[in-house]
């Protein structure tokens, strides 16, 4: 049961920018913009596996599954890459530019200091641009805010793997913005 | 020296939100209505104070010294408030609710899970509303991001207290959404 009343049955972050419009609308621009606008060089679904990676770090059930089916849906339906990265990203079917931002967004998860001039050269000798270095640091920072958002006021996380895969779809398709549909499995 | 270029002289997250102004609006937005904007109950000053005291829990020496500063000024020039709060919370000459409230805070900074009942109900017996626990939760998150940001990029942190003081008056005034004034002392 969620820490205050939200007077609403969404899960998840969603109970939440339902209760506070205020904050909602520059929390969901910022995800929109961090991990549905289009980018010059990363994809959708590896900007999604890296918010999934840092969630799974912060151990945030329902970020890690939501995030986990977005990046699945943007990655053409391939659920095989993020339980594989999810298990050891050395051995995942990425790439090593993005093996190399991932050890990155795992620093900035165990705190900002923890980024080493050694992580960004790695980085770098993989192709890696300043730009996606950017990124890669505020999407693991800013995970570490929603997942705390969402573990820190106790929200309902369905365990429902039909639920995260039908809301997984709508945000692939149609980003942040639009209102959550109705779920067509119930809880 | 930042890990990458970011071809500006600002300094702390300034030069990050010159670097890419696509996620500087919504986190610019982010922080306006957290920090800002008027709210039912809870003064900027003390919602400045969890800013500050988190950024120090995270150890981030420009978030904590800038919100110091703007903490200072929305209380009307009292700084004793604010180093006190920082040295020690318990014996800070601030409310109870407040106290309770930082701690939450604390709580949040060390993992969102770590938000327990008792700690719910103690800010409730001090007099707290669902929404300043709300909003104690989500500064506490939001400042664990831009701690991370900060850090994780090894932005520029002038160590001259009068620059943030500057820098301080002028965010208390305005708010987050006007362009940084030229500061009167150079680095």
């Amino acid at each position: 049961m969620p820490h205050i009343n939200l007077s609403n049955e969404y899960p998840g972050i969603r109970s939440l920018f339902f209760y506070r419009p205020e904050t909602a609308t520059p929390l969901n621009g910022l995800v929109q913009a961090m991990l549905h606008n289009p980018h010059p060089t990363l994809s959708a679904g590896e900007r999604e596996l890296i918010a999934t990676y840092v969630s799974r770090l912060n151990t945030c059930f329902y970020c890690c599954n939501i995030h986990g089916a977005i990046a699945r849906h943007q990655l053409g339906g391939n659920g095989e890459i993020v339980e594989q990265m999810l298990a050891d990203p050395e051995t995942a079917p990425i790439s090593e530019k993005l093996k190399a931002l991932l050890k990155i967004a795992a620093k900035v998860q165990s705190g900002g200091k923890n980024v080493l001039p050694a992580d960004i050269d790695l980085a770098r000798a993989e192709g890696a641009t300043d730009l996606e270095i950017h990124d890669a640091v505020l999407i693991a920072a800013a995970f570490c805010m929603y997942n705390r958002y969402v573990d820190g006021l106790a929200t309902w996380q369905p365990d429902n793997p039909g639920m995260y895969d039908q809301m997984g779809e709508q945000r692939a398709r149609e980003g942040y913005l639009t209102p959550p549909a109705k779920l067509v499995i119930g809880h």
